[in-house]
């Protein structure tokens, strides 16, 4: 499992000498500096097991690439925190869209449906793609986008004039590369989850908001769904008490999908099905874990921790390649590395605690658990809606109790466009919700409802749980994306869009 | 958070010293080797964060003690394994009930409605306990139990030669010494839950059992509740395919039980609110693990590898404390430890997972999970028993189709007794669902359905998950107390009465 590396032994005889120098230097708190200098000792060779901090994943990997001590990354002179950026308002929002696939010919239509938006760029490798996203805008009586279909077209998007924002709807490894391009080009970036798939990118994210002061959003959309935003409404007013642990997922079965080829609807040459060859841990934590964060105020009065992720074997995928195509079949005959089912815990500054879970191959009902845990009640999405509040939470509330608090905990964003966007569609409206409050934000020159600082804490599962599951769970630091700002933060309040 | 000890510095330079000299004499595998060698450094200094394997927990505590290296653990000579143990089929079931609180005097009760038992002795602190219990027998027209009040008086009854079964329904601390005790006087024993507190407590029950070739039953009542039984039936029968993950919890909110006084039917000098003043972890993990333990077979086919476990921080104790007694009272400023939540994960050597959590403080309803999830289906009891199952798994099955399958797997224990079990009550009739199987067992000369290697790995969770805690989540190996037994033993089968 772990190769031998010859260079390395020169390291680590100059580590082991250097570990007793110091120890001769300093006789006290001898175990705490042997932590240090243990943890430095393995970063340096590389050894996952030893050193819980940012070491390697044992994964032989293109995309999850070598992690960085997040103690390199202070601020470089000449940028400023974002937390809680203000922009120029836009009167117009002009929008590119990059990848106008499934997820981006959905915000086509969508972003159509909102005063303010000029739709000035549509992209996508597949022509037919861009061609029926600008005939949608000519049937909305809009200007036609220009239209690109080039493979690194995204920078000739990026670097054009008439563009406020990059709606990013590409595969996970564009997302970074476009939404970093975007920025240092001068526009907002709005991309889709996750933001990133290594901590390096998580950090060029920051690093980039942080020296062009451009919006980087990214599109957390589960974070506007009816329920999630009642939650929060009821968070922030205190229902729940202090909420000491919470529960997120994305339990979606999506073995069909990986393999599907593009022509019938599948993702663009299975790009989905090539992470699950080649990583294990949760690939996809945001929709599960974004809601929660901002109900437990993360990066705002509170941050990630550190966290131990477990996944269990790869089985399901293999079984329904065999099933589908033939046990003699190259995709059955394929190693596939994605565990089915991953369980990462998150451990807070403040002592709370998150448990998020990934499985897109069991054959379950749909899930992203949704669950909220605090010192005078709970609430809890899956199966179905519920809520229990003290004195009598030994009890879910009652069917007529539970409809008269969701009335009265209606979230201003959901009672002002909540109509609406059920009308527009999109995940049941919440993707309208989401995209509605972005471009108001933007036109009135408002903080968005999730910075570069979310984007970044809530993408780095992905990497972090993949090192702790391939070094038999050890724990991992989390990095402070917001280099101190959490501390003095204020959690995102309840907001509406008048 | 670590202190220094001096003494320590000199094993570090001599850790340190061998580390080169090794390093020298071998210069392949070298990163292998540094891990052997820093976890047996660590090891020998205790450093928790580095070494994941036995570290001690950094609590200072009575109960839980250093735990012990299971490599240690070679079984004496003239030992031998008790996997799938047969004892001498006994006629009458002879038995002594110590401890006749909360649990003892429903097992008194329970177990009169059982032909062949006998109550031979009954003891308890509270000398009307006794007399209730004694009163009970000769209602069922019994000869009375000779009665103990003393607080050693287990020891004479564990001596006494008209007794074959120690019935074991005392405060925590005292479940391992008296079964030990028990069976070194040749009686078998059944011991409430957990059965241990510590490692060195389960192999103290492991090495006893071996060495006695008695039976060791924990008696973990929720394997015996109806849907437990019912998807143990189903998992044998391959409905789930293979099962990859499991989940189970105690979520239990005892604060009230946990302050309440003896005499108003709270514990005995508050035993159970102590454990949450010194202690951290999962406390009571048997509940919610054994049942899926049993179904996913583990320490028959498979077993627990290692574990992670993370606990919120404690609130909700204090602030039910400050409420009733008053911000000022003793109670409200008592330090108390035991995190509200508790969250372990177990990944077994088969490479599949169990997510086990712990709350007996939130205000919540009560839930045990018991979640099954496989390659073929899945199974969830909470908060409404649910089944999905392929090739329609992306829904529950509707209640017309869920009730002909519930018939269709009804486990014959339930058939056979489950109607009695009812009548008699006792968690709804789980309780005496086992206490039936365990005397037909002991009168037939049957193996039991939990054995000594079940009490001890699931009971294991409550020091290995406080390791966990107290070391920031860093993994824990844990031990195989099967010996190795677990690769040949066959899982527990559909088993009836009759």
């Amino acid at each position: 499992m772990i190769k031998s590396e010859p260079f390395k032994d020169e390291i680590f005889y100059i580590f082991a000498y250097l570990l007793i120098f110091f120890m001769k230097k300093k006789s006290n708190n001898s175990r705490r500096d042997f932590l240090k200098l243990a943890a430095l000792g393995s970063a340096a060779l590389g050894l996952g097991s030893v050193g819980n901090i940012f070491a390697n994943p044992a994964t032989d990997s293109n995309l999850i690439k070598t992690s960085q001590n997040h103690a390199d990354h202070s601020m470089p002179e000449g940028n400023k925190s974002v937390m809680g950026l203000v922009c120029e308002p836009l009167k117009t929002v002009r929008i590119a869209i990059i990848g106008v696939g499934m997820r981006g010919s959905e915000a086509v239509r969508r972003l159509l449906q909102i005063e303010g938006v000029q739709i000035t760029a549509l992209c996508d490798v597949i022509p037919d793609f861009v061609k029926e996203g600008n005939k949608a805008i000519r049937e909305a009586g809009m200007s036609a986008a220009a239209e690109y279909t080039g493979a690194d077209d995204w920078m000739k998007i990026c670097e054009r004039e008439d563009v406020d924002l990059i709606y990013n709807c590409t595969p996970w490894n564009l997302h970074t590369p476009i939404a970093v391009y975007a920025m240092k080009h001068g526009k907002h970036a709005a991309l889709e989850v996750p933001a990133a798939l290594t901590i390096d990118e998580c950090w060029q994210l920051v690093n980039t908001a942080e020296e062009t002061q451009r919006h980087c959003m990214m599109l957390e959309n589960c974070c506007y769904d009816f329920f999630e935003l009642a939650t929060l409404n009821m968070a922030r007013q205190g229902l729940f008490g202090e909420i000491l642990h919470a529960e997120g997922a994305y339990i979606h079965d999506l073995r069909e999908w990986k393999f599907l080829e593009q022509k019938d609807g599948g993702y663009y040459n299975h790009w989905r099905l090539e992470f699950s060859k080649k990583h294990n841990g949760n690939l996809y934590p945001t929709h599960g874990l974004g809601p929660i964060a901002q109900i437990m105020g993360i990066n705002r009065g509170d941050r990630f921790d550190y966290l131990t992720s477990m996944s269990t074997k790869q089985a399901g995928i293999s079984l329904y390649a065999a099933e589908k195509f033939g046990p003699e079949s190259a995709e059955a005959r394929q190693t596939y590395t994605l565990g089915d089912m991953n369980t990462t815990l998150i451990h807070t500054v403040n002592g709370r605690t998150l448990m998020i879970q990934h499985d897109t191959t069991s054959p379950r009902p749909y899930n992203r658990l949704h669950l909220i845990s605090g010192t005078k009640g709970m609430a809890r999405k899956y199966p179905k809606p519920a809520i229990a509040l003290e004195p009598a939470a030994h009890q879910f509330l009652k069917p007529e109790e539970f409809d008269a608090l969701m009335l009265k905990y209606e979230h201003p964003l959901a009672t002002q466009i909540g109509e609406k966007a059920k009308q527009v569609g999109g995940h049941g409206g919440m993707d309208f919700i989401m995209d509605y409050r972005l471009i108001y934000c933007l036109r009135n020159g408002l903080p968005l409802d999730q910075d570069v600082y979310d984007a970044a804490a809530w993408s780095s599962i992905v990497h972090l749980s993949e090192m702790s599951v391939s070094n038999k769970s050890q724990s991992v630091e989390v990095p402070d994306f917001t280099r101190g700002a959490w501390k003095t933060a204020a959690p995102w309040q309840i907001v509406g869009i008048e």
